[in-house]
């Protein structure tokens, strides 16, 4: 129905993530009605976003400026012989909004969900052994699902030879949690880690 | 938290329709996993959007290739004397699909909340005029929200001195509707245009 | 865990349409907390309902007091010639608030999803095909659900041989309703029933 | 619409956790189904359900049988110097299902949002005092929400001048849970709790 190039802009909108074949069509009608000037500005932003934007050489957090390292990697104050390894770069926002941590991060790069060889060689296990070499304590910091519980067993499999003390995040009731509602394991972490 | 480009091209995604800024950085984030190819071709396809992309100088849909018309206004077996008023272009993919309306579109580029005279003038309301010389039915099909119900009542006001059959969408229940769930006025309906 | 009394009255309540055992739990201990006059407000309540509550004899609806036709169908100003065939009682109340309507009722007492014959002899045929010996018109008020059109389409089939006009609720977008996502067969409906 | 011992019905069951009035005429239409038998059944579930049912004169839990205490307080394997302090009785299925505590209960009867005079008074507060004495642990396990932390300071506060070791379940993220969705709150905590 629609025509070749708006056909094809929703094709490419179609696998931006979470986005179905409607709500592409409504990128494009979208784009249509924006002005030359904000046209130019949506493709200037994403054309240099990969020239600007730069991975940290320790943990591959995204930044900007000169350099190799991020500003958390950069920042005396941060502890260096903390490491929390997460999944992935959104989830280091979050963290650092509870200001509870002070150390570094290590972005791995993914989780395996059944661990296969072809996910684990996606993780960045190679970088996270060096890593860890002047570190006091890892605290792996995979997701509660069971794509991060897979990941996690596996990193405690293969951090354990090196002799660190490895912890993760504490288990319970979050925060608006009611005990009638909270699954066997949950309420069963909550009793265990209770103070 | 994030580098300035992200920030900048993240501010962008947000205005993007039923965007929040959780999905904008996701959106980022997608992107600068996407190869130097894929980033081209996203690029290209909208940077070209707009000069491909023409609007019919009859009913102002969106279309490709030679002419001033789209391919419904130049198809000849499409009766001319019939014209579908519509809010906007994702309004017409649904119609055609049912394949009942045989007749030709204007798309009249909004609706009017309020009866507010800035909201009025956004409409084509004067092309709209233009349109309806030659036809016999004017079918009014813009939704059945409060927004759509008023832009209704307005076209009514409007189309009624040019003497034309002017005819609105039939009201009732939708499939799958159950009477002890419908609203009276949808359920009143369903009476009066029970046949 | 819970006692036997406890369990017992959980299980019955979990019979209740839409309850599941956690709210037939809740049920319980709220039952546990009432004082003794409101259990026997409750218990009265129930042990004199079928007492006190009886089927029109014409239209099946529940009633008390005198005599053996509801208030309905005993009103002289409803239009005798007018039958309304609805599957179940409570899709009489949204009918009547719509004041669209001033004939009498007919309660089919189900519908039938898949033609089996023992969910067409739960159905009060016998008794339809005598109540509309002096009618005019029956409007066939089945649900927009499967199983609705199926008893629908099973009622005209019936009905039909006896030539008196038969009706459906007119099908279209409901109140609040939006072209972009509405389904074909709602869409279709609404362009043959505009006016 | 519906007669007069239909609508009280409706009333006494509107009353019931979480029923609004549709619920509440379908349960009575759908009890006006029920057989003798099962009205009888149902009636009689009812009147004796506070008669069989005692409160244990410990831990206020439902039980029936002989003795004063229920089948957990009369269990010997039970620790008799751990004590679980609930909101309500349907918050102990879940704690027994854990298997993760081995000691005694004690139901609270409710939450203090507002730390109103009234609705302290409702808790069994003096009890609650007595029944701590040869107690070495007191786990409030209060919900997580906003009146299940109100009323655990207000125990912590209470019992603290006891002297007894008090303790509250552990915070973290529950099972399935991602730190991109996480609250700062619940995040903190699970750092705080790592192990």
């Amino acid at each position: 129905m629609y025509s070749q190039s708006i056909q094809k802009l929703i094709k490419i909108f179609t696998k931006f993530p979470t986005i179905g074949p409607r709500i592409a069509s409504r990128f494009v009608f979208y784009l249509l009605k924006l002005s030359k000037e904000e046209i130019d500005e949506l493709i200037n932003s994403i054309s240099t976003l990969k020239e600007k934007v730069k991975l940290c050489s320790f943990c591959f957090k995204s930044f900007e400026g000169e350099g190799e390292l991020c500003e958390i990697c950069q920042n005396p104050q941060r502890d260096k012989t903390l490491l929390c390894i997460i999944e992935k770069e959104t989830d280091l926002i979050p963290i650092e909004k509870t200001q509870k941590y002070q150390g570094r991060y290590f972005i791995l790069g993914g989780n395996i969900g059944k661990l296969k060889q072809e996910d684990i060689e996606k993780l960045r296990i190679k970088e996270l052994k060096e890593r860890v070499k002047d570190v006091k304590e890892v605290i792996i910091a995979t997701n509660a699902t069971t794509e991060g519980e897979a990941t996690a067993l596996y990193l405690e499999r293969i951090l354990k030879p090196l002799n660190i003390k490895i912890t993760r995040l504490g288990r319970g009731l979050p925060v608006g949690g009611e005990l009638e509602y909270a699954d066997e394991e949950t309420l069963g972490s909550a009793f265990e880690g209770r103070k």
